[in-house]
């Protein structure tokens, strides 16, 4: 058992190693030479790993531009806040454990790459996407931890939490101040609309 | 005085017909020949109008599949609800009164023709566009109706009352139940929640 835990541990590792290899190595390229002119075949000798292993991590080479960990974890964080927290104190909670991650050097220079690119139609494409994927997660989070029937969709509230989020994450990513700032400020007014 | 009043008048009246004439003339092209296959001379052919007056209404061919009229309607409803509403019960009322505008046949179709087109890169962009431009004018509108100077960016309510219109907008467009049932059940889970 304790063996099986160790494995496991060891292949998640692994692949967490070699996502970040891949994506160091697409950033490095991309600032070098460019976004359209890097192709993908540069990427993998540069990470050193192969072609197959490069479109298992990421079915298009858009996808290199960002890292959803985040998002990933706020349903989780939704999940695991304590169990007293009404909704609100949840997305409070789960939202200042979010914003403590530090950005990483890595996601600085990702985000001034898909900043060149600007409205570029494949970024803006997977951009909605990955909105569209969190929301589903996020929402099932709230469907589980306020104990809601998944075949009742009469009760909205976990659509709200979730739109409440995307609200939060479009005032925080449009702002100079910290994350955390921003934060509370949006979280006192959303009391104070309440 | 008066003569004014009704120059302008006959003039949006005028402005009104004539941004008819073109979409629906380019909504009966697209049904007959496709999207893609219709050109902007076929269309202002069949409307009657010239080239010229075809892109002050639509400078883009895309913006034909769009109407904005609701869009505007609401920032002005959020304005003119009573006043002794608060924020929560002005959202209430602005969306009643905006759901209760019937779905025209032009709608409908236009609709239909951007299902079509399901995720078509140019549609997607102007899908975002407009979410942002209702954004910005929405956001503006509860700025006002709460007297909040518009150099004080630590009040969030109005980007917090945005984002609670595009949840329900989203609820409401992604739902076979009719949007005054949908946005009577969000409002109840925004109550519940509160």
């Amino acid at each position: 058992m304790e063996a099986m835990t160790n494995q496991t541990g060891a292949r998640a590792r692994h692949k967490t190693t070699t996502r970040r290899a891949i994506q160091t190595a697409a950033i490095e390229l991309y600032e070098e030479r460019g976004y359209d002119e890097t192709k993908v075949e540069d990427i993998v000798e540069r990470a050193g790993v192969s072609q197959r292993s490069f479109f298992r991590y990421f079915p298009y080479k858009e996808l290199t531009l960002f890292s959803d960990d985040h998002t990933e974890h706020l349903a989780e964080l939704v999940l695991t806040a304590p169990s007293h927290f009404n909704a609100i104190e949840t997305l409070d909670w789960a939202t200042a454990q979010l914003f403590l991650i530090p950005t990483t050097e890595l996601d600085r220079r990702r985000q001034a790459i898909r900043n060149q690119l600007g409205d570029d139609a494949r970024v803006q494409r997977q951009l909605a996407y990955l909105h569209e994927s969190l929301s589903i997660r996020l929402r099932d989070a709230y469907v589980r931890r306020l104990g809601i029937d998944p075949a009742d969709t009469s009760d909205l509230r976990p659509q709200i939490l979730v739109g409440l989020y995307l609200s939060l994450a479009t005032e925080v990513s449009g702002r100079s101040q910290s994350p955390e700032e921003t934060r509370q400020r949006w979280l006192a007014s959303l009391r104070s609309l309440l």
